[in-house]
């Protein structure tokens, strides 16, 4: 019951594409992500995901179309659906999902993290 | 798969104390409220709650402490634990929890919101 201040958890790591997981409840995590350059593509069978943007722009491609999206605003991913996150510049970012997803979903490779930090 | 614009929701309401649903997700909701002033003590026996802060201050009180929540940061109610939201000025806030929960928790009144619009 302590707040979390996402500034101050977004200054305690660097690395990109490696979610930090900040929070926990009803068997959902909050993480927070820093992305830069392109992600795989993949889709989550089981899950929904939403990304909010903290700081920068996200682009959300998907087969059909790309979404910019922008801080302050957030999009969600539905399960099966696949997409592929691409940073041109840096961007920070608040993930919402439940506690079993992994990050590249049906996409096993090497930036795939089994095991996340929490921090 | 459309992004949201947080701020553009906040702007399509005024009323206080009256959570809209702005995105659903593996049976939870995203939900955007404005508070202003002090709500009940209450709490929820099956569901956590997490408060993000958009725009204000927002004072979680608890039993035996107070947090204050400023903008950019979150604080998690787990279930079960007695908590009253309090709002000297305006304060903007967004929601995660599972669909089924009830705003007032265990404290039915003035306050309580059966059923919630999406917009």
């Amino acid at each position: 019951m302590n707040k979390i201040n996402i500034s101050e958890k977004f200054s305690l790591f660097s690395e990109y594409w490696s979610p930090k997981i900040v929070g926990e409840l009803n068997d959902q995590h909050v993480k927070l992500a820093k992305f830069k350059g392109e992600f795989v593509w993949h889709k989550h069978d089981n899950e929904d995901e939403l990304f909010m943007v903290i700081k920068g722009v996200l682009k959300m491609e998907f087969r059909d179309k790309t979404e910019i999206v922008n801080e302050n605003e957030f999009i969600i991913v539905p399960k099966g659906v696949e997409h592929k996150p691409v940073a041109d510049e840096e961007v920070w970012v608040l993930l919402f999902e439940p506690k079993e997803t992994l990050n590249t979903g049906n996409t096993i490779g090497i930036f795939t993290k089994e095991k996340l930090d929490k921090i």
